[in-house]
């Protein structure tokens, strides 16, 4: 008769397991943990003021395949809007079909990392900008061309003009940077569960997810990944207390080294912003870890020297994927059409 | 004081010139030689009914880069409706950067083709949509591929049986194509120059394009330029009285004789569709000529024996330019994630 009642008792508390036993104090872990909402309203601090003419200019200048060299290659070809702001490849696809050293990170929500590019070399959005469009093995063009494309097309000079009122030569690679900067800093992925849940909405996270969110900063992985974008903000090294194999962090690729050139910065990356990662696979800086729960096994092993069991990994992976927010639902520009003064494409 | 007279006589004519003298006659020679405006409302007559399901499947599919091999290709990639509805390079450029064999043609419009390719290889839209698709250097992929991409995604295994209800595996290669064929049904320019025009609104053309449509009509363009697309409907050899340089019309390419292998076939093409014409260049299905007036001149002088004046072939250019309609300004889809099921992308 004891036995029953206990054994009656464990089945009614499995069934129960649907409520989490305190939110709050879950949530003010969170919250101490430097885990952030996205928010509602937010303003860019730099030199670079939003306006409408900027807003539109900088929407029709991302998905202008014309800015590189071939014609082909826009910058939604590998932050494509439609999937995560990603192109769901390992390492991405640029002119003469190379491909590029590392994995496109997302431009969603980019406008909250503290640098961008995995080795931080760009400080904001409009210095980034200007990079994949000279790479050569991205989109392979120069300044000087880009600005000869540009100005060949009257709606694009008249554009800049409005965009850039009082200058006497607005079209220039400076300026397509920043209005192409202002378009991604509305790029932004509010109100998913994990926001609604930080905000107040118990049920906004399964029990799973509640149980993931403990052990993310139980287990330490907030000491990286923390504030709105969940990482994006420190540069740590990768394989802190144990280096991955070589497919997942390849010897040739000592990432912020080759930015600052200092010894202690090899093999170190700017931890990866981990919004909307549920839809950004494959993951690391090499791409080549397809499934969010290995990732997250990787990742606590070679970081913190964790060893997550199966069902804490998945857990994890559970909570990650409620940082999926609400994707920015926007028009498919008419573009400009080109002049025989365009440059010709290259390729 | 008569030559003096003579001379103010000539020089009112050419200010006044802004008048065309008879509109209604023009129109009706124009009417007559089979020009009729894009309609505001028709009906594809085949056996794929128009759904609302249907049309925002056909929509996502268009612009979703994984029902290529290499997951970075779209139909939107070549045939892109930014910038006309095609990619505005000589020949596409495909999987591994392969180039391929003719310019893309626009997808404007293209439902009122009576066949699809410049070799009316299919007779419609949803053949047409599985072409490319399988093609080694375009999409590079393969049906069994894309059918277990599409099944490995529910949003899309979901919107497969809403878009064809009642079947018991709606999720097929001709399912895809068909749903791209209702989207691209939707991608007409109604309402540019010339329709308003032929409706009856004499300024809607400048006086030197009703002299363009003049000489348009006049010289024989309309022979195979005619229909509401002016063109796409019939199929007539490249270089009737004159063989263009092997530049414009490389001599490996025979055109309808790979589809019918009739010798009566060799190197003759589905007469070029010229809606929007002056947002496509470039122009042929070899792509080498970039310049609309020039294109004029070789076609006169290739198909109907005709040495245009610069004059000439600046005014029909002129009145191509009319053809111009209003873009379809459509959203940019967010797309369903992959999940571990989904074919990696092979590059």
């Amino acid at each position: 008769m004891y036995k029953t009642l206990i054994s009656f008792t464990v089945t009614l508390v499995l069934v129960s397991g649907q409520t989490w036993a305190d939110d709050a104090a879950l949530r003010t872990k969170a919250e101490n943990a430097g885990l952030k909402p996205i928010p509602l309203a937010y303003q860019r601090v730099n030199d670079n003021a939003l306006s409408q003419e900027k807003l539109e200019l900088g929407w029709m200048l991302f998905f202008d395949p014309r800015i590189s060299a071939s014609g082909l290659i826009s910058c939604n070809t590998c932050h494509n809007l439609s999937t995560g702001g990603d192109d769901n490849l390992p390492t991405s696809v640029g002119h003469g079909w190379q491909k590029g050293p590392r994995n496109a990170p997302t431009v969603l929500n980019s406008v909250f990392n503290s640098a961008q590019f995995w080795d931080g070399r760009a400080p904001d959005l409009k210095e980034q900008a200007k990079g994949p469009v000279q790479a050569g093995v991205e989109m392979a063009n120069d300044s000087v061309s880009v600005v000869k494309t540009l100005n060949s097309m009257p709606e694009y000079v008249e554009r800049f003009e409005q965009a850039f009122p009082g200058q006497a030569d607005p079209v220039t690679f400076d300026n397509m940077a920043k209005a192409i900067e202002v378009f991604e800093v509305t790029l932004v992925t509010p109100n998913g569960p994990f926001d609604q849940w930080l905000r107040g909405n118990d049920d906004a996270l399964t029990d799973a997810q509640k149980a993931g969110l403990e052990l993310f900063v139980d287990k330490g992985c907030t000491a990286c990944h923390s504030g709105v974008n969940v990482g994006g903000q420190g540069y740590f090294p990768f394989g802190l207390i144990k280096k991955p194999g070589a497919d997942i962090l390849p010897p040739d690729d000592k990432g912020r080294f080759e930015v600052t050139k200092t010894v202690s910065d090899e093999y170190v990356f700017r931890a990866a912003p981990l919004r909307n990662v549920s839809l950004t696979a494959p993951y690391f800086h090499s791409g080549q870890v397809w499934d969010l729960q290995q990732a997250v096994s990787v990742m606590a092993l070679s970081q913190l020297g964790v060893e997550l069991s199966d069902e804490q990994a998945g857990l994890i992976a559970d909570f990650l994927r409620s940082l999926e927010g609400e994707q920015p639902h926007i028009g498919y520009p008419v573009l400009p059409v080109e002049t025989a003064a365009t440059p010709r494409p290259r390729f």
